[in-house]
């Protein structure tokens, strides 16, 4: 769990928008939602939208102004698609992601302003730093829970690859080396009883078949399978 | 824009959640939706959501089934947030933009599967490889559009940052899907003609052997060596 951001919607219109966020807040492991002055909460659609992280809505902080969501933080970030007049210096969301990661010890914010409008510049006075979501000049305008979603996969993802042991888990029952060159020998023997394989001139072919097989990586399973098939070619020859 | 890459929703429940996927795919650069047996299309709350991507839904492919969806596509991505039984090799978002950013001159799916219950296996073995978005274990489930957000977001971000080399040439002589799947037919029935494959009940050794080479994804020459040794089989038998 990330504990030290806080997430900061402020005078959201659409209560679905609050729900997908919350949603999106608890698939990446954050839970601290603050609802500035939103037009309707707690609403159906947003419990609806927000699935099983109805907890979050439950507990989000409910404030009149930002300054009120905003106390005790020591870090304000702003987010916006659009590049302000009066513009914060910006950041990617990549970015961002790793210097909170960084202050664990800190109080972070992360704000986003309303649906249509974003957020006035009094508010932005309240930010020192500006998030700026990469988005195609053919159509700029992300919806809110989408962005919040981008930010908080950027924040997880930061958390992930600094938290990971080294310790790779495989999906696979591993085959050994002596396993893969007993099947290659009984794949070549196969193709000699087929005729498909001239047994003095085998080499480019085996070549090519080790390639793709060794590109599959077969586990244990899916190798004893393979030389069924090839016992059942030789039965039948 | 990124004109290679197609984003496939299966069988959707929910219409709002086919327009969110369609903005999150405008804003991010991506146009080309596909939709297979969607539950209710067009609908009013598709369109509402697609905000300014209306036209992307406009645009969209609808087809009755999954390969009718993957025609064409030389690399198939299935995704999901959970670790199936008999899963394909899994690789993160970022990992797989990487990929998909450099096979620009071939035909990319991103399959995405239904609200509830995501791919079934036999739809799972048209797909490649695996893509799972990590989540936090505190609750997996992410919405279907903001599944489509996280990855496009890569895929833009990828496309962004990538710096291009004139070099792009790909190895392989990439086979399509349509060659993979006769390559399927012929290996049933080769199978079936040596008894190994009980005609009744083909699905789960099928399945296995389809997962297999999909993962070895044969260029053309390794498909026809294949293919050769199958009609050697029937041949002989």
């Amino acid at each position: 769990m990330i504990s030290h951001v806080r997430i900061v919607l402020v005078n959201t219109s659409h209560p679905g928008n609050i729900g997908a966020a919350a949603r999106a807040m608890k698939n990446m492991g954050l839970s601290r939602l603050f609802l500035v002055n939103p037009e309707q909460f707690p609403h159906a659609e947003a419990t609806a939208r927000a699935s099983g992280a109805d907890d979050i809505l439950a507990q989000a902080t409910i404030t009149s102004d930002l300054p009120s969501a905003l106390i005790g933080c020591t870090r304000v970030y702003a987010t916006s698609a659009r590049n302000r007049h009066l513009s914060l210096p910006a950041i990617h969301p990549r970015e961002c992601a790793k210097r909170i990661v960084q202050y664990r010890d800190q109080e972070v914010a992360i704000v986003f302003g309303r649906e249509r409008s974003g957020l006035t510049n009094e508010e932005l006075a309240y930010c020192q730093s500006h998030i700026t979501i990469p988005t195609h000049e053919d159509y700029r305008s992300l919806n809110l829970a989408a962005a919040v979603q981008i930010i908080v996969y950027e924040i997880y993802m930061t958390e992930l690859s600094a938290t990971r042991s080294s310790s790779n888990e495989s999906l696979y029952q591993e085959v050994t080396h002596e396993q893969m060159n007993g099947f290659y020998r009984h794949l070549e023997e196969a193709l000699v009883v087929l005729k498909f394989l001239n047994p003095k001139q085998p080499k480019m072919l085996m070549r090519r078949l080790k390639r793709l097989f060794n590109r599959a990586h077969p586990d244990e399973t899916e190798l004893n399978i393979l030389r069924g098939i090839l016992s059942a070619i030789e039965k039948k020859s």
